[in-house]
């Protein structure tokens, strides 16, 4: 049930550089993705750390074009596609299949809240049906604490018995593993793969049968993240996972988003990567002091970028 | 302080009519609107209870152009310009702008929860640097049980104080009535003009000096709404207050915007106005006669329509 071609391992919401030049910024994102597809994390381009949201449609397919055009493999690629509009998601989505891509993740549609499972499956069935392409696969995206639309248990019921092959899989963001765990074992035996939203389950989601993680300290932490990935069998993996956690828990003092994007642009030597977008803030220089200063207290650095 | 060219009196967030051909669509929502014009509605299209953010930019603009080129009057409009990319919110309220709108009606972007009051400043901060438009007139939209992102009075005493003129008012869908009376304290008297969210604190607004209403049973029921706008000093004005209350109650029994679409399909004969898109669900056969009969006991009509 688990066919080989699937998506597995670890995938990074890639942080989306801003730049007045288009093609500045595109080439900035280039950059980045290179250096995580070289420590084997996969790009999760256009998720909740890449701003996704504050980007319009035109600008997110001019940068997968920007990224299939630098000779980024589409099959390493699962662009976030979800939208409140759903004529957005159908051409996103569209779009995103023709590069080649991996899977596509998927938010609900997050305007209204209280929405019915009824209405979550019309949304879902409906960008399935527009883009009727068998190459899709579709990656939920259960991420309450933002969208405040949460994607129930038996709403994945109903989707992949109607699209069985379509619907690949999820992450889940909840912090919740109590709905991980329940994800991992009614629905990862029938072909449903289950991220951990973050790396914080990374080691309970792999020895529980899951395929990997979807997580935005991957932008920054790609190695060793990806190191427990191949090796969740071996004895230090508890040891490992607890240093995952000691340095999330180190971005976790920041705003996440504009901390990722200063540690890339410390780590980095361009100062560029700071620039975010509203409603986000760029840390001011005290933050961005303390990041700095308690990242080089733990040794912490980015080998290659 | 109150520029006479201001927007003041109800507004119904106009229901959009969903069809396989736009054209269809267009037209018939153009209808509507006529008929709210008809009865001293203006015209609060693209809002939440418009479906807005379930539509794409282009097919918002498409629509706008529609009702321009049928003659309706750019004054007598504030469309929702508000997404959550502020690309998308340029592009719309520019295009508003263009169609020389009385103002526009702005969510504040709505997909990251917490943001900083820093971040929503530059964020409206931002639109209007871009826009660059003396005609600008922008009415914030507050409706934190929606968004999650709410508009606090300090935002508001900034964004006065930086752009006077331009920050014309609010919608306060809060549903707080202290939360109004604060805005009515100290803004309304500075010329930012407060509108009640729905009928239900309408006549407590405009004795506190408010400039009117933006309500979803405008859709339904403009003509006893503008008519306690025009009346509200009179001695029957509780009354009327209790009449808008008793028949948004029954409304209230249903999922608002497809019962406000099943109301005007069988008031209009027209049945392609049931349509709603995903995630909404339109009113079952149970619930539509239902809602049919409640009206009915009501003695409820939409004459003109």
């Amino acid at each position: 049930m688990n066919p080989s071609n699937r998506l597995r391992g670890v995938f990074s919401p890639v942080i989306t550089p801003r730049a007045d030049d288009p093609r500045q910024a595109a080439a900035m994102l280039v950059r980045h993705c290179r250096w995580l597809l070289e420590q084997d994390v996969g790009l999760a381009v256009f998720g909740t750390n890449s701003e996704a949201n504050s980007l319009s449609v035109a600008e997110r397919m001019h940068l997968l074009d920007a990224l299939a055009e630098a000779g980024v493999p589409g099959p390493r690629m699962m662009p976030g596609t979800g939208c409140c509009a759903l004529e957005d998601s159908v051409e996103l989505t569209r779009h995103a299949v023709a590069h080649g891509v991996g899977g596509v993740l998927m938010l609900p549609p997050f305007f209204y809240k209280g929405v019915s499972d009824d209405g979550l499956f019309a949304s879902y069935a409906e960008v399935i049906e527009r883009v009727a392409d068998p190459r899709l696969r579709i990656y939920l995206y259960h991420i309450p604490h933002v969208t405040q639309v949460p994607i129930s248990l038996a709403l994945i019921e109903r989707l992949l018995h109607a699209y069985p092959g379509v619907i690949a899989g999820i992450k889940d963001s909840s912090g919740d593993w109590a709905n991980t765990s329940a994800m991992l074992e009614r629905f990862q035996p029938r072909g449903f793969d289950v991220f951990a939203g973050s790396e914080t389950f990374f080691l309970a989601t792999m020895r529980a049968g899951g395929a990997g993680c979807i997580t935005a300290t991957g932008n920054v932490n790609p190695g060793p993240i990806a190191r427990l990935y191949r090796t969740w069998q071996a004895a230090d993996a508890d040891a490992q996972q607890a240093a995952l956690d000691a340095l999330r828990a180190t971005f976790m003092q920041f705003p996440m988003i504009p901390a990722l994007k200063a540690a890339v642009a410390h780590f980095s030597g361009d100062s560029g990567y700071v620039a975010v977008r509203a409603p986000l803030v760029r840390l001011n220089a005290q933050q961005n002091a303390a990041l700095i200063a308690a990242l080089q207290a733990r040794e912490f650095s980015m080998p290659g970028l």
